[in-house]
């Protein structure tokens, strides 16, 4: 099969390397950026640490401090518009996945008129913007290495995605110092997310070597060091392994793509408004023994990755059933809720299998399956 | 410690990848361009394929056979001359090392004025060139992915290397199929190469985690194929493992950079002429050794990497014995012979060690070591 691997950002990591933003942002020809974060990331003081960096520099600062959980595309258009007139020439965003995504937004908009759904979709043909650099304060979204940005439509209440090399970063910086201070419960939930973009991506339709191989090495390090994060938010390795993990699934599903765990994060998310790792985790489990039926190879993988024994002669569907359970009993041990336990109703939640299925990520998931199957392994993860 | 990853070049790879050259090249915007190699591809049929296959894309090529093994810079120089003339927009190498190395030579030379010996080093400010595409038919120089050409100084008799973006491809594209033909006694030699590179780099002063987890599986890669690739060539597989490996390698050591063995192998291969992989090889199992007095936990995931047991509480010499014997029986097992078995005069190879240490790259090895030690390492490595 021919692949390609595609979509590089440039890194610098290691604990202090956000010390270097202003360095960073200045050799890339910058002169005025804006600073795009949250008011949470305001509040434990590491947006004005920042600031205060890129200042020293030398840098002009336009702050918006505005990001929304589940980045509405208004809000974006928003900061875009004050992007523009104060035609700044760079974006530095600093914080989880939504900040990274907002700037994604607002560089789309630098050039091309809103409204931002107008670009929702693989856009080949964009204008490009300015350029940007991420700092990512969670361990788990990976955007800060992706080449698209997930945001809510207001008018239609759903969530769609631009895909475009606008969206690609010219720098990431992963300073374990700024994930610190993640709460136990965000710590898991992000984590959780990072993991399944690495067990989805390796065994999606469009994996290649080289994202495989990331994707493995990811799935390693998350299994050795969340728990360790989890318990021990102060664990500086911890936090470091747990940064570059969720950095390499990033890099091998922004080039081999998620699918029906996605999908059904997506369709929750949606209609609950659970977090996105904890929404992408509760059927996962089921997900992936799925999946072993076609894509037993890839799934005997996240075992071994995993560190679990398997019979050098298992079927497929012993590899699907031991991949489940080590799965789940990974999820459990990080005191992730399944759906029973955070309240969602059954009948509700099986009424939107046919919603999974009609998801615009569907098209990528590797096999075919039913709205009914859907709804199936629905059930079976509803209280495991 | 802060470290960066910053090269990167998008892979195109799998069997047959090699048939969309043309197609890719018009993707970057090329209408006429300079096809790089050497009188043995064209032999095996191998320039004419991507020849035909560029001009059936409507692109225009220029032609240039004159490749010479440790690429001179009076020949890259005449190539250049051609390239301006022509006025190509564009530069496709098809080859081993000294295919890659002419055309990034090439590439210097385009919007810079020769001679080619004024930018060796690291540039930062070189007037950019064409896009450049590479396709590599041997499976361990890693140069599709790197950024920087070995070029000898006809002159002053030396290698030296120009280290820049100018140096850096649009696209590598890893077709094993060209790798088939590969005599067995090159697939062994080019694979130690391959191999040199990622125990150097995951060794090196500037290692960091990603660079080297690409190490760890080009280890794992090389390991497990070459052996398969030396003995049986046709086996599609390993060739196209081999090919995944070195191109890892490549992106581990043009981020990490490579050390002692490959300041011996430069010193060598200018003094006596021998191929550059042997030359790699014939002392690497005793610079490994020597390096584990600092760097002990990476030579331990060399062996690990390598699948070879150690105790858990091995000290650092004990890590360094079992490196040293390891790769010198992974050495012995593809029959690449000592320096005794080269014919080199052993009075002679002696006297290179002060050369060893006024080699340009020693600068970057992770500790700092006497000519008379490095005497001692060769006299070692001389007939193991």
């Amino acid at each position: 099969m021919i692949t390609s691997f595609n979509i590089f950002v440039p890194l610098l990591m290691g604990s202090g390397s956000s010390l270097r933003t202003g360095l960073k942002v200045r050799e890339l020809g910058c002169r005025k950026v804006m600073v795009v974060y949250d008011k949470g990331i305001k509040e434990v003081g590491i947006a004005d640490q920042i600031i205060e960096n890129l200042q020293n520099a030398g840098i002009e600062t336009v702050l918006f401090d505005g990001v929304l959980p589940d980045p509405p595309d208004t809000m974006v258009e928003e900061a875009a518009e004050i992007a523009r007139k104060e035609k700044i020439d760079g974006i530095v965003a600093v914080g989880g996945g939504s900040s990274i995504d907002t700037a994604k937004g607002i560089n789309v908009l630098i050039n091309n008129e809103p409204p931002l759904r107008k670009y929702f979709g693989v856009q080949k043909n964009l204008k490009p913007g300015v350029p940007m650099v991420f700092i990512p304060t969670t361990s788990g979204t990976g955007s800060e290495v992706t080449n698209m940005c997930v945001i809510s439509c207001t008018s239609l209440g759903t969530k769609d995605s631009v895909v475009s090399p606008v969206c690609v970063a010219k720098l990431a910086i992963l300073d374990p110092d700024l994930t610190l201070g993640l709460p136990p419960k965000m710590t898991a939930a992000t984590g959780i997310d990072a993991f399944a973009h690495a067990v989805e991506s390796l065994t999606g339709g469009q994996a290649n070597p080289l994202s495989d191989a990331l994707a493995r090495e990811a799935i390693r390090l998350i299994v050795k060091w969340l728990p360790i994060a989890y318990k021990d938010g102060s664990n500086l390795e911890a936090r470091e392994n747990m940064l570059l993990a969720s950095t390499y699934a990033g890099m091998a599903f922004t080039n081999a793509l998620v699918h029906l765990g996605h999908s059904i994060a997506h369709t929750l998310g949606a209609n609950f408004h659970i977090p996105h790792g904890i929404a992408c985790a509760v059927a996962l489990p089921e997900v992936i023994e799925y999946t072993a039926k076609t894509e037993y190879k890839k799934v005997k993988m996240i075992c071994e990755s995993m560190g679990v024994p398997l019979k050098e002669d298992a079927s497929p569907e012993e590899i699907g059933t031991t991949a489940r359970q080590a799965i789940r009993s990974f999820i459990k041990s990080l005191d992730i809720p399944n759906m029973k336990e955070l309240g969602l109703p059954l009948e509700a939640v099986l009424k939107l299998a046919p919603k999974v299925v009609a998801d615009n990520g569907f098209a990528i998931v590797p096999y075919r399956i039913s709205a009914a199957k859907v709804a199936q392994m629905l059930k079976s993860a509803y209280d495991a």
